[in-house]
């Protein structure tokens, strides 16, 4: 469970965006974590205020820690970074992590593209360390394992992009769907738009309400063709719900035999991902790693359905940054984390 | 705002299924109403109880009031029958009203389709009284105004039809849309599974978790497929919230122009149809009889994207069968209705 | 059901806070009241805003409406003012509205209580306007309705108070309870926090979460002391539901019989209060001007519980103004509203 | 951690009432037990069931389980017994398992009082195995921990007992409160019913709505007054979430100093219990073992004003049960279970 190059449990990990809700989540998995330590807190609004004064699940577990601002001696003694900040930050302070060549999970979207010109596209301004990009590994275990083991910096997946991939890949690669016409009709529990107070995302404007956003343009759409090699027209829709994705993909049929089986066959040895012939609802995983794929033919309409959970905070963030962490160390894979949902 | 045939406001309204969730909303809009007068609740289950046992929110309106049994003697003096019945009731009961020549507003899904044989295919079993079904006209006033207003009998559309048809109708008559194209992936609050205790709908189930179900056989694709003249891949999608519909749809672009016009001449002089440039939540039309709905045109992918919202007990059920009654009925269209949701 | 004074259903009304949640709702039952009109919508922040950048529910019905800044002119031809504003507002401006005549109902705190050292004492800082205190009646219909027919200026009740008042003021009439003794235990739905952003209120902090704030110290004890003419420990939670207010009320017993009786006695004649058997719900009031009471004697501890349920936009706001005002230009008193929950 | 008499972390475990919600919370725990093995998993109604029909979240962990029926060799080769069965049931079966000597942890109502009249008073019935009251202890550990220690017989403490009891007994044992003076108002989360299908707790009729149950009546209310030694009136509500109890309790002042002084010493080294200053929500510890708690002096009304949140489920039931099995089976008290929520 643990790599001699570290010694005895003991990776002393910091947390940029510490006091966010991806932060807490990490907090909360690295707390029963056999070897990552939550050494460094940063925190930017909240520095200097205590960990339970943003997390108050934590308050027993990180009595005394308090948030810190990053500042010139902020990665000394670090042995991990993981980072979860607002949009844009990542790339500003990714050369002073890799400089230090300590290993580097990121979470924003900064470095999950590989050229610079389908960023400029989608994020609608240029990228400011585009000389960076091909230095990170784009991150969903299952499908990019043998890249993430030996990088020394990776760009989770976003989210979305981890539902939706999950679920069309084995698929395209099978040959069993047209990857011009994939459709990613997709849903997300409402911390995946953080914590900053935001009327849109105020709880009497959300609850009792279902809506779609980002029609037509929204940017994790870039990360799901990339990785699938295909056309995606993706469609978000905000559920009143905390945690957990859904994401419903549709294309055109163009190979035979039932997708059940091939997404059967290609996970079949992994983890934290189930393969199940029900349509997977979001609290089955909610407060997890784990993710669960079904997929129905549809001969009448030449179509195949494909859906995948997961939660967003887990498997769609910390979780999934922790899976890459253990791998790119030597850990055991699961370290520290489970495929079981916290249900009811 | 009155017929000259049936007197000064006062026109005797049988209820079937008046302790539902539909018969609760029909009870509740017809308490406004300046015609329809709730004159006989029938509700087998709850006989003899007070219609407060069933209806809390109507305690202090309908004081006085129980359920009654439908016995021989139950449509005498009626002037207008709604049905709010579980599936397959219809079938057996609508001679009978039929005959009295009593106006006839159903909402099962019994005598909605046009053929014996389409129904059988969706429903799994023959129709019980497949002579009736050229009496019955569809019900979707925007689209069938003056069938219904000639009407004796309508079968009123169910709710995720009639927010998907009201999205793509427009489209497919315009010819913006292959109509062999179309993707109906929507989603509803929990009232549309009815009142009847599931574990499926328990609150500890749902609250939290967003699923499909009833992948590439529900039964409502027929209804979709009659009124669009098209083919339809549709997904139903369980919401934790009560009441709405979404529909997000899809299909081909096959013509010129932006989708959002056409939606805009087809509504001009809907008072119950808002077109809307924002993505339209389900909560702006909840406890109304509203529809909210947008559309885009993606060249990149080569789609159109069209959305509506509706809610499912209102627009999608008893405001839609009262807004047929008043056509029915020669009053106003609108009487006892309102395009305005409670929100927040 | 009009007024001889103000001509046939044509009172031009103005709205202070047009934009906020109170405003949204005083608009949605404006659009179906016969008399009052919503001539003026102010809303500073908004100002030069179509209504339904902040009210999508009212898209339809107030189609090429926007909300005006209130300037020098903004009172000219207005019948009537409402006021929705954050609590200290009302104090500047009340001078103004109160030297044109023209009748007020305010829902700010600002001339709730009866004498500015109580006021002091609660809100901490001195009033800016304690010469106009008497000049406002205290408003909740069914305890003061000669006073505020009579009244220019009504200080329509808080939502919280009017739920907890309604429930314990017969009692404490009766002598049934010692009005020393009276503990206050309310929820609320967030809608009741207004709709400006904040963490607190925002979904993901919310949903799936129950928990008191303002202990011993909520400033709204002091109407409730105000009255009921008795001392209360009062203890505020907040629901993870958008709308409504509970409140369990404890007193200690001081006389005989049942206090369901004394409920029953004292709200005989009342269109929106419910007296019920069972513990109310506040769903069964929810988007109403309704309120639902019930009360049990416990002689094994000496002690009396009270119930009250009302929607906190409605007879806890909106609605309760409405009421106001209606008694205030002499129209029929339940003009424009309804006891009639939406449910479910 | 673990006990010699049961050797290498192997206690073979029977669930009685698997698949309802404590018996999946029971699973989820004890999937990362150090000690404790599911091994028996009976389920009357779902036997020969898979266990993900009944917890899709345990898919990936329990893939080849099924629930079995409790028949003459269930409990061969059982270590210990947990029952989370229907009230009642425990009365029958008890006998069985402890002429076996087996520990058992029971989480029924069935022997948690100590005198079979005060059973009869507030359940309604006689109790059917009276002379086994005396073997069971009252479980909650941080009250109870010797007599946990020593026992083969547990009768877990109720979810509202244990949220009401941790937050008054150390002030009543400081003789800062008048135990003849408590009132205990809570609220909880729906999974508290159950999981059997009920309309009282379908989606529908709890989303949006709270309300209070059980009005002066409340069994648990026997519990709490044998374990505070006092006289207790009890007011539990329902809240439109899954998992989660907060007890506000009420009393009247006897003592000098502060409450959250004693209760921060009575909690010194608790690690399950927190103390916290801040009102709290039951978000902070759901899914978790942990107890927040807090109280608040006012001598304006002198009374004593205590709170605490606890997860129904984990606190209130699975994470007790196991916290007392770990006691009584010489574990590390704490295995398998954290005081950490799941937030947001």
């Amino acid at each position: 469970m643990q790599s001699a190059a570290y010694g005895p449990l003991m990776i002393r990990t910091a947390i940029l965006g510490a006091s966010g809700y991806v932060g807490g989540e990490l907090l909360r998995l690295l707390a029963a974590h056999p070897a990552l330590v939550p050494a460094k807190l940063f925190g930017e609004s909240k520095a200097g205020q205590p960990v339970s004064s943003a997390h108050p699940h934590l308050a027993a577990a990180f009595a005394d820690r308090s948030f810190e601002k990053f500042g010139d001696r902020a990665l000394d003694d670090v042995d991990l970074v993981f980072a979860a900040l607002p949009h844009g930050h990542s790339q500003r302070l990714a050369a002073t992590i890799l400089d230090r060549q300590i290993p580097f999970v990121d979470l924003g979207a900064d470095f999950r593209l590989n050229d610079s010109a389908t960023y400029e596209r989608w994020y609608g301004d240029a990228h400011e360390a585009p000389e960076l990009l091909d230095r990170f590994v784009y991150g969903i275990p299952e499908l990019h394992r043998d890249a993430i083991r030996s990088a020394k910096a990776v760009a989770a997946a976003g989210c979305y992009a981890t539902a939706a991939i999950l679920a069309l890949k084995p698929l395209v690669d099978a040959g069993m769907i047209d990857p011009a016409s994939m459709i990613v009709d997709a849903a997300s529990g409402v911390s995946g738009a953080g914590r900053e107070a935001k009327e849109a995302t105020g709880f009497s404007n959300v609850d009792g309400s279902f809506a779609a956003y980002g029609l037509v343009s929204h940017r994790h759409t870039a990360e799901m063709e990339m990785a699938t090699g295909g056309t995606v027209l993706f469609t978000p829709h905000l559920v009143p719900m905390t945690r957990g994705i859904l994401a419903t993909c549709y294309a055109t049929t163009t190979g035979e035999g039932d997708p059940l089986d091939f997404l059967r066959v290609a996970y079949a040895d992994e983890p934290f991902v189930h393969v199940t012939d029900q349509p997977p609802a979001t609290k089955w995983v909610a407060g997890s790693n784990g993710v669960q794929v079904t997929a129905r033919r549809d001969d009448r309409t030449g179509r195949i359905l494909a859906l995948s959970a997961i939660d967003n905070l887990g498997k769609g963030a910390a979780g999934q940054m922790i899976q890459c962490a253990n791998l790119m160390l030597g850990l055991d894979e699961g370290a520290g984390l489970s495929p079981i949902g916290v249900f009811p």
